[in-house]
């Protein structure tokens, strides 16, 4: 059945990013050793919404679900797997990018998630280039156009095939009154250092670049001669494949479907609950502790595959992270809880540092960091509350770093245990975020000192006070006041107006260095979000809604 | 006779940059020896524009715009201060931010000119106590709200008087639904480190804080007792004064009143012709040469004073951009030209270099600095074209690698000579940008072994060939082909929308690190820019609009 797509008037259709490799409409994935080949070949019959046809190898987020999906799995269902190669399924087009009907139709909203996502995805595949010898590359075999050439953009290597026609080319800015926003601008730039001069031509020109001048100008790293396409492709597949450090002989995990129940009210996954409270315009994650004692050694942990305690948490949060921001946009609070026995916690993370050289280990724990990184972009508010019988230790105690503000119970409301939160070397290290620094890093930024003294609680239970004066948290109300004092946050924190905590929230959340990460999210996407405000673009005669009507868009031509 | 602000449908009043001290409306100026008030007393029935007033010391562009000459004065005209201390004249309120009034009903494009002027003010009190020796202290003596406590963050050392009532605030979320964005969210948090969830708390308090918390939580350096303020403000300022390394004994250069004449279609300064094109929404800079050799030494310097060559430059770029921003909105791009003696250009630059140590060189060569950071984040496309008999040399050279792109004649159109180009020791360390790198570094992000032979040229003339070989310039149409590229060229550029071209020179302006300031132009005006658009904000039942009425804005809940 088709769905509908979110517009200004209407609310979207719910987005289910759960899918397989049997479900794919758009992608499908072939594997030949050491080399996967990721290949788009878009349905345009299939689009996620009504309204618009995937023409041309555009994509919407149906199709860049399926991508995720697809990355994800290539990460963890097959370590033998060293280049993936990106490479078209259909004629003489790699890929034209978003679609643009389906941009001049959705809402503000549905097109700051979107491209968001699709952001993160692309973070993605550097993530598996760089951190686990999983080296993606482009296969031009047709013109890479806007987000095609984006997508393109997020691996290491670029070859274009030279058959005359095809080009690779960033036309939103003449065509469609907006920006190349999926880190398009920013990896000219900063990742192919491409001269700001030359890249201001680049993104003027409609038609692209080819050949030699896209060569020279570092737009693509090679062109090659049709005939000799396929050859080179495979050749350098293999070239890349050599540098990666991907085990031999070892069998991957399979993500099975993240099972997940989804009432009014209430979602509920394996370990990971969210109770939405829709009065109230929140939503709570409640974290469990595992059940039972981490495994013995690695084999065990590749034994337990998806139902490993840390792998089946961060499925469920980052699913639920997703959910939230596409299906739950009035819930402008997200409430981070645990509950459940730390020591277990900090045995796993143990078990993870002592591994951390294991593939499998080394992709739970960047997936982790993936995760997190999801949560420091999510344009909610979030608190985390550490009440009685709570667990934020090590990995989860990460959390309350990434948090906007984090309220701890100082004393006892009933029997369970009190409140306490324990450090490990995971949040020293492990878990970046998108700015390169570790959470506590950024916590207290250029702050040695107290960042040595705060080293030296690993391991030691915290309580109240102790975290408090440790300036681990940010409050820590008595049993007194408790209620009260969260009743009265959560009710101020939902009268003040959404952008402007969005705007707050981005900025607070970023000190310290910045990043191709940090830049892509925090200033192009700004500005994308700004221009699909403005009429130019988003106006009933703006060029993003006039596109392929052959109308001519009217632009207002004062310069803000 | 009261001017009209620009609103959403009428034209601004020209704002005009130049003043001087005995215009003064706002502020006054009282010298002590090293240390000078700089005391905000706000004449409320003075505003800028009809249809608001200024109470409480809060401000609009007239204000800044007096700040901003003061700011200058005080560095150019005397030599002898060493700290300044920024007070408020009025009585319990150093000052309320920008006011409210003013921005409810101005337009998007003047409330995003009027915070980049701001923001630019600022940043160049921090680069008086960083760079020149002048030290800026906040003397809080009453409350510092929203961009009153922005303009102390700009400060070294905030001192609150303790009375029970004075406290430091941003209250612009809570209160406004827009955000602190004259800096305030990044100098939180990455320039005065803030923890980030002890800001979030902070920017959500709409009274803000005070006494021992504000101190602990690094919001203020020091709270005062009433009955001691005065004194301990003296005793600081001594004290930041004794860190200074201004000259003794100097008599400072009086800034007289830059000359101009504006005639509807042409701008004239000395050395400097602005020529607006208003069919082809363009309009050119025409920087001439100095028109007789170079002084023989700095003691010349400071006799020609204001018409000291670079110093006379300087003063015109900078209002022209001022002017061009804010009474030409739909002049979209601007040109740059020059005309005159290359070699006495040289003669200068190598004149500046070595007395750079001397106070007055150092503040202009500053002044060069910022006033060339202020084209880098103008929101107009800047192109550089150089033809013959120009003089693009040195100081004059960097503006090359500030514009979007540049186009040099290969070949002779008439008896001037050929077109040339030259480095000099400026394009390599003293005019820095806003991420802190020169221009050529950032042109050639990473790439030394190209910064290496680019180095090597210095002091060299180099034809189109050979400056299109060195990757300096973009492009070099020859003779043929020069004046229709050029046409071509202009009509592309002004058919494209606005408002895709300012995010996307924002964005591939900035390659490399960033800085506190390129995250204030990047990130936190962006976000900023896009809050001013909403509907939470902006619209008729936004939190701006609605202020003083005594009616609750209504909030779209939808979290973006």
């Amino acid at each position: 059945m088709q769905k509908t797509l979110e517009t200004d008037d209407k609310p979207a259709a719910k987005l289910d990013f759960r899918t397989a490799r049997d479900k794919y409409r758009h992608w499908s994935v072939s594997i030949d050793g050491p080399v996967a080949k990721l290949i788009m070949a878009v349905d345009e019959d299939s689009p996620f919404a009504s309204g618009y046809e995937l023409k041309l190898n555009s994509y919407d987020i149906g199709v860049d679900v399926e991508l995720y999906d697809a990355v994800q799995r290539l990460r963890f269902e097959h370590p033998e797997v060293r280049t993936v190669v990106l490479i078209s399924g259909i004629d003489a087009m790699f890929c034209a990018g978003a679609n643009i009907r389906m941009l001049g139709t959705s809402s503000h909203s549905h097109k700051v998630n979107f491209c968001k996502f699709t952001n993160e995805t692309r973070n993605a595949i550097e993530d598996a280039s760089r951190n686990s010898g999983q080296i993606y590359l482009a296969a031009l075999n047709g013109t890479a156009a806007g987000g095609g050439y984006e997508l393109a953009l997020a691996t290491e290597y670029l070859m274009l095939i030279d058959d005359g026609n095809a080009a690779v080319s960033l036309p939103e800015v003449p065509l469609l009154a907006v920006l190349p926003g999926t880190g398009g601008l920013t990896r000219l730039v900063d990742k192919r250092k491409v001269r700001r001069d030359l890249a201001d031509v680049f993104c003027t020109v409609e038609e692209g670049m080819k050949g030699k001048r896209a060569v020279d100008w570092r737009l693509i790293d090679e062109t090659v001669p049709r005939s000799k396409f396929d050859e080179r492709v495979s050749e350098k597949a293999l070239e890349l494949a050599a540098l990666s450090d991907r085990p031999e002989g070892e069998a991957g995990i399979m993500l099975d479907r993240l099972e997940r129940s989804v009432e009014d009210n209430e979602i509920r996954y394996p370990f990971v609950t969210v109770s939405l409270d829709r009065d109230g315009r929140s939503a709570t994650l409640d974290i469990e502790a595992p059940g039972s004692d981490a495994p013995a050694d690695v084999d065990e942990i590749k034994r337990q595959g998806v139902d490993f305690w840390p792998l089946a948490v961060i499925r469920a949060l980052d699913d639920a992270l997703l959910h939230l921001r596409f299906n739950e946009a009035t819930l402008g609070t997200l409430i981070i809880k645990t509950s459940g026995d730390g020591d277990r916690i900090a045995a796993y993370d143990a078990l993870l540092d002592a591994n951390r050289d294991d593939w499998l280990v080394r992709e739970i724990l960047l997936y982790m960091q993936r995760t997190y990184k999801r949560l420091d972009v999510t344009s909610r508010t979030t608190f985390a509350f550490i009440e009685q019988g709570s667990c934020f230790f090590g990995m989860l105690a990460d959390l309350l770093f990434a948090v906007d503000r984090s309220y701890m119970l100082d004393g006892q409301l009933d029997d369970r245990p009190a409140a306490e939160i324990q450090l490990s070397e995971q949040n020293f290290g492990t878990l970046r975020m998108s700015n390169g620094l570790t959470r506590l890093e950024t916590r207290f930024l250029d702050d040695h000192e107290t960042l040595g003294n705060v080293h030296k609680l690993i391991g030691k239970r915290l309580d109240a006070r102790e975290a408090l004066q440790a300036g681990l948290i940010t409050y820590a109300p008595d049993d007194i006041d408790w209620e009260d004092e969260i009743r009265l946050l959560l009710e101020e924190r939902a009268s003040f107006s959404p952008d402007a905590l969005t705007g707050m929230e981005a900025n607070l959340r970023c000190a310290g260095p910045e990043t191709l990460e940090t830049k892509i999210f925090g200033r192009l996407s700004a500005w994308q979000n700004w221009i699909f405000q403005r009429p130019n673009a988003a106006g009933t005669e703006g060029a993003l809604k006039l596109y392929g009507t052959g109308k001519r868009a009217k632009y207002d031509r004062g310069r803000v």
